[in-house]
């Protein structure tokens, strides 16, 4: 079984008031999305965020966002392609030159919030975030969500020449096509531990889970993204990482 | 006659505010230093500011400042040590990643306002200003300005192991140290154009100015702050420019 | 015939960057649509801007945005309706403040750009801006456009208890429907001056336009937009101001 | 014995950020220092605040700041008088428009970090405060720091036309002036709470303190500041509750 990479978004305190347990959450994830000062962050914080991802062997991704600190990156902003773009290139600059501090590289990008999902929605906003990530460095992989059908976004990223790393989501539900369901509709997130293990072991062993209609749903995922706000989701991290070491 | 390099302050326009006549200057200048989103600019105007930078050949440098849109990045905070090296550290990554997406480097880092004054007066601001310069790329020269004694700033840059671009004014005067006369006081500001291209001529050829004070100032510089913000500054540039050519 | 009274968006600068012809317009119009800081201006803008209009004897409004100073209030942002009533709250009160240091009161209500739009598609976002404006002072009228049918925003704003200015365009092509014509599509924009004054006699003289496909539209307005961007747009301002009075 | 007023900073939360038990310390205060928008809070959280407040009858006042978000407002800015006189209107005005949402009034004024010791140092930058008041309403009291000598801010207050609260503090060691010791120094802060009690009890029978240098510190205030960051200061603002009411 290819490895199923552990990414949690990190760093999303921003000058006085905190938040994540990221000291808890970093020894148990691969990937450290890290916010850049739009949605959430400040150069501080981002400094020590990409140290402490250092310290424990965690890869740095810049987590780009509309500029939205209020509303924490969650709102969509009616921006053109070429704003997204430059905005993208912007964050992603900014994270590496800290991490270029910390002595290590940046090593992917993953959009934040409302842009994430934005993009998935709207080729000419994908096509944006891939010229931003191309430009910046064709060797950095662009993390989006890994659906039923990854063929278009697969082909937009050969185009621009970019590779992709597929997001799966444990604790969310799926509809037919390999979206989320929307958080408003009822069943949309587990709650159930056992539930949101087993999700992240079949996405592991790629055996199909099952979408909100009954249909069978097959995800390629590279990735599975995992929460550290309360002690709770820690456990569920450790959980799902010990589901994936025995499956492995 | 080693040349005397031209810088100006590009790219502070805002969103849909525009400043500076930068197509005008371009052309007449060799760095420009590019305004990076903390007092003035945008992702938008940093991407195409870098662009006209590059279809003239202009060598491209960052311009941090404090974070101040509203003043400009003219009025100091009172930031520390730490906080200086992290926001410049970020807006130096952001604006070389606009570079490279337009290909080309940075060249430089010069920082604003302020910030530049404040590090001119206060060796731990100095330092960490230096510090962000070293840790992002150590081949990239920090522009201070240029005093009656540069010793103890390269004696500081030769520890962070950064190097200096030394710079000075031909449309200012002198206090007998080599800093320039508070804009408050008569006499701050030279409105002469004679006065300005003679003052240019001597930066350039190594020849002694007159300080405020009557005394003789010998001031050893790598390059001259010019302004772009109307025609009659163009017009300043240009006769510089050609009085720099004729005494080489 | 009723008069037609003149609106135009004022203080649209912000720190050092100057936008609009303020002191030009500011004779010959009725309202000065002031920014509140959060599409343009800032606390000292807006103070001097309602000193000029104090001067002019024009009545202050307020103009409250969506948080976007670099894509100037004109981007869409998804805020709930509970959102667009306190930041619209807050923009009056902020606007209401620097009124009263001034000597005089705020007399009425502008949204901007996108969040103007968005009310006009939105029930729920129209009745949040209405809800933020009768809390803050019932007598205090909300401007909105005049469509072909107002009856809809005059039932909202009867529920709510809020007074409204309708606001009609002159240099704009209308559809059937009294919407304005995408800027996008040809002939959205009028620029040839005497159709902008005939346009605008015609909405001050209570007579139908003729819509873009043909229609004939009647438009009931209290007031008309006129823009202070360049002088060929004060140029208009007059030619427009005469008309009506000569129609008067 | 007249009584003594306990104020503490509420509404410091920002976007997603929570900050402050706000809830926990409503019941215990007397006046609620609501945060503005520009070192902390924004439109929903002080809509919140001001109604929490409302809740439990205690009086709203203005906290006030420099624009600086990620800082905090701890941070000095170079404001101008008359920045700063302007900047506090607007962020009166918005704090008071969502007080009227709420059915209340405004009751005075307190600003916040960097802008309060800024403006106890620096009689033009008080004096721009009290016009910032006066102007928004003369009835409306400021809040400054009871010193040894509270004359001279008396004295410009009288100028001006506004009345002051004066504020001391239980848990900070003062100088023999009256201000408050330097955090950077030992014995800047107690911890003690019998000590912080005592201290309380004190400041609210008019008995002297003692002074850092040892000498006797008579302080005429009429507001003692609380925090309520964690439980156990929730715990001493209890207790201080607790004496200055068996004192009374």
């Amino acid at each position: 079984m290819p490895k199923l990479l552990l990414n949690a978004d990190m760093g999303e305190s921003f000058g006085p008031w905190v938040m994540g347990l990221d000291k808890d959450v970093m020894p148990h994830v691969d990937l450290a999305n890290v916010a850049c000062g739009f949605h959430a962050s400040d150069p501080d914080i981002m400094r020590s965020t990409v140290r402490l991802a250092c310290e424990h062997g965690v890869r740095v991704g810049a987590h780009p966002a509309y500029p939205d600190l209020v509303g924490f990156g969650r709102r969509s902003l009616a921006c053109s392609p070429r704003e997204i773009e430059n905005l993208v290139l912007y964050q992603v600059g900014a994270l590496a030159a800290i991490c270029r501090a910390e002595g290590t590289r940046l090593a992917y990008v993953k959009p934040h919030g409302a842009l994430y999902n934005d993009m998935m929605q709207d080729h000419d906003k994908l096509l944006a975030v891939m010229r931003a990530v191309a430009a910046f460095d064709p060797r950095l992989p662009l993390m989006v969500m890994a659906t039923a059908n990854p063929a278009p976004a697969r082909k937009l990223a050969g185009q621009v020449g970019v590779n992709l790393l597929l997001e799966a989501f444990a604790d969310r539900a799926y509809d037919a096509a390999g979206f989320l369901v929307s958080r408003r509709l009822p069943g949309a997130v587990h709650h159930d531990s056992e539930l949101i293990v087993e999700q992240a072991r079949r996405i592991a062993l790629g055996q199909p889970l099952t979408a909100i209609d009954g249909s069978e749903l097959r995800l390629q995922a590279d990735t599975l993204c995992v929460h550290g706000d309360n002690p709770e989701s820690i456990a569920a991290i450790r959980a799902i990482r010990q589901a994936l070491e025995s499956a492995a």
